[in-house]
C-alpha cells in the first residue's frame, strides 16, 4: 500500500506551555519533555500522515509486542540555536538513514524520508523557544519506532509508532568517568544486533554496568564476546585511544554503532594532521601502554556527551590512571566540532543543516 | 522499602464478559485475550498489592524506558482443565523463578513470590470459563515486567509494571516445521542476555527469521555466534536431536534458555529408559548422522508446543529430510507429558499444580 502522499504534517498546537516552569539552568538530562511531540503510524502496510500534537501519554494494549519482543529501535539527535537565533542540526540525514537500518535489522519498516525530515523540521521549529543560546545548551531529540500491534505470536508486528520527543538539555558533563573493561560480559553477538540502535542492545547492559559502577566505575568498554581481547565501545558511546599521537578506533562491525560523532571526530582529526587508525584495539596493546606510558587518553563519542573524556579504567582488578594533559585531542576535537554545531566555526564538510 | 505486607488481590470485575463472541475452534496463538488482566506496580523502591482489572489498554508516557532501552522481560505458562472441571498449571514455580533471574539479569527488581503466585491463581480461577475442557486445549498465560519511568537516559528504570494477561489457546499445530541452521546470524552472545527471557531477544529474530521464511523454512536453529559450528536453540524453542536411540541436548548457559519443558522432556526421557547426552551439538555431527541416516529425529520444546517435531532442515544451501516415525520419540514424550498436564496421567516428578 501506498503511504500518504500529501506530507503536508498535520499540527495541533498544546493550549499552553509548560516552558516557564521549567528551570533550565538546573536540568538534568531526558527528564523533562516539552510541549509538543511528532506520532507517525504505520497501519495497513503504510506509514501515515505524521502529526504533531501536545506532549503526553499514549495508549497501547497490554500485548502490544513492543513490550514482549523488543521490537524497538531510536535515535538521538539535537538542535542548537545560533546568536542569530537561527536554529541548526548536525548531519540529521545520517540518524534518518540509520533509524531505517536499526529497522530493518529488527524487522520494522522503513520511514520515507519525505515524512522523517517534515516531521522533525516542523517539530524542532515548533519548539525553538526550548532552544536556548549558549555553547551547550541544546534541544536533545529523541526519534523512535516502538511495534504496537496486540499479540503474543512471537512475529513481527503488523502495527508500528513512529514517535519524535524532545528534551532540553544543557552541556553534558557527568563528572570525572573511569570506565572498566568487560571481562565476562557482553553487549552484542557477531551476526547479532549491535550495530542497530535497538531498544534491547541498552537495556542488556544495566545490570553489569552496575557491577562495574559498585567498583567504581561510571561504564564499561564493552569487549568481542568471542575472546574478550578486544575494545570495542561503551554503553552509549564508540570509543578512541590515543597511544602517543596517534588516535585509534575500532571499525565499526555487526557489534558496533556506526556513531555519527564517532565519524565526524575520526574525518576531523584527519583533517587536522592527527594520525588516525580505524583497527581492532587489542586489550594487550592497551595495557602496554599505560604501563608503558604510551597511553596518553581515551575518549568516548556520541551524541548526548559529543566527547567525553576517561580519566581512568579498570581490568583484571587492576586500576589505571590515565595523564591529565593541556594538549588533549579530547578537548581540540570536542570544541572544533561544537564550534560547527554551533555555527561559530566553518563548515568544511557540509555537516550543518538549517532548520530556520 | 518494604513491599505492602497486605497480599490480598484486590479485584475489579469486567461489567460483562466478552467470551460469548469468541470462536474457540478457531483460535489462531495469542491474538484473543481473555476478560481480566493482573497489572501489579512498582513505585518508590517496592512492589506495590496486586490488582486484577478488566482487561483494556495501558497509558505510559511515551517516554518510558520500555520503548527506548527493551528493559522488559516475560514468560509462558499454561493452565487446564481436567474432566472434573480442576484447574492445573505446570510447574509454576519454575516461570516465577525465571521471571526473577530473567529480571535480575536485565536490572529490574524481582517480584515477592507472595506477589507472583496469588495474583497468577487468582486470575487463573477468575478466568476458568475460558480454559476448555479437552486434550490439547489451555489457556496461555503471559506474565510481563515492563519499564514505565518517563526518562531517555539509558540507566534502569525506577518504576515498573508487572502484568498477566492471558489468551486461550488450542492445540499449537503449526504445519511441518523445516529449520535452517543460521551460518551467520546469531541469537545471543556469550556474556549477554540469551539465557533469559528478555523482550529484545525475540525481536532481533525477526529479520533472520523472515529471510530464512523466505527459503522455505519456518524457524531457524540458532548456533554459537562465536564460530556458528554448534547447534544451541530455536527462537521460541529449546532442541533436541535423536541419533540412533539417543537424545542429545545442549547443556543451558549464558545463550541458552533454562526451558521449563526442556527439563521435563529430559526427566522424563530419562525415566521411559531413553538415553539422554546433555552436551553440545555439533552442526557437523548432524550432517555426518543425516547423511549416514543415523539422525532420526529433530524437536523443539517449548510451552506454547510442548515439542514440535521438524520435519527438516537447511545448511549451507542443501536440504535435509527427516524420516517419518511411527515410534517417534517426540510423539511419545509429547503425549506422556500432555497427559501429565492433564491429569491423566500419574504424576511422579510432582509437576502438576492444582489451582482449584
Amino acid at each position: 500500500m501506498k503511504n500518504d502522499a500529501n506530507v503536508a504534517i498535520e499540527i495541533v498546537k498544546a493550549p499552553t506551555s509548560k516552558i516557564d516552569s521549567v528551570d533550565f539552568e538546573n536540568l538534568s538530562f531526558g527528564h523533562i519533555f516539552t510541549d509538543h511531540m511528532m506520532v507517525c503510524d504505520y497501519e495497513n502496510g503504510a506509514w501515515k500522515r505524521p502529526k504533531i500534537v501536545p506532549y503526553g501519554p499514549i495508549t497501547l494494549e497490554p500485548a502490544a509486542k513492543v513490550f514482549h519482543y523488543g521490537q524497538a529501535v531510536f535515535e538521538g539527535m539535537k538542535a542548537y540555536k545560533d546568536k542569530d537565533d537561527k536554529i541548526w542540526m548536525f548531519r540529521p540525514l545520517e540518524n534518518f538513514k540509520r533509524i531505517n537500518k536499526s529497522s530493518s535489522r529488527m524487522a520494522i519498516p522503513e520511514i520515507p524520508e519525505e515524512y522523517f525530515m517534515p516531521a522533525l523540521e516542523e517539530l524542532v521549529k515548533l519548539e525553538k523557544d526550548w532552544i536556548k543560546k549558549g555553547f551547550g545548551n541544546s534541544l536533545y531529540i529523541r526519534p523512535f519506532v516502538i511495534a504496537t500491534e496486540a499479540g503474543v505470536s512471537a512475529s513481527p508486528s503488523k502495527n508500528y509508532k513512529f514517535m519524535i520527543i524532545c528534551s532540553p538539555a544543557k552541556s553534558y558533563y557527568t563528572g570525572e568517568v573511569r570506565v572498566q573493561f568487560s571481562e565476562r560480559f557482553s553487549r552484542a553477538a557477531d551476526g547479532g544486533v549491535g550495530s542497530a540502535k535497538a531498544a534491547g542492545n541498552y537495556g542488556a547492559q544495566f545490570y553489569p554496568t552496575g557491577l562495574a559502577n559498585a567498583e567504581g566505575f561510571q561504564q564499561i568498554i564493552w569487549t568481542d564476546a568471542s575472546t574478550h581481547e578486544f575494545l570495542e565501545e561503551a554503553g552509549t558511546m564508540n570509543i578512541f585511544f590515543r597511544i602517543n599521537d596517534t588516535l585509534i578506533t575500532a571499525p565499526t562491525n555487526d557489534r558496533i554503532l556506526d556513531g555519527v560523532t564517532r565519524k565526524s571526530i575520526i574525518k576531523m582529526a584527519e583533517e587536522n594532521n592527527i594520525n588516525v587508525e580505524v583497527r581492532k584495539v587489542a586489550v594487550k596493546e592497551i595495557i602496554e601502554a599505560a604501563n608503558n606510558g604510551t597511553l596518553k587518553e581515551i575518549f568516548g563519542t556520541g551524541t548526548a556527551a559529543v566527547i567525553n573524556p576517561i580519566a581512568g579504567f579498570g581490568y583484571q582488578g587492576k586500576k589505571y590512571e590515565l595523564p591529565k594533559l593541556t594538549d588533549s585531542y579530547a578537548s581540540f576535537l570536542k570544541d572544533a566540532l561544537m564550534k560547527i554545531q554551533y555555527n561559530l566555526a566553518e563548515d568544511k564538510f557540509d555537516w550543518r543543516y538549517l532548520v530556520e
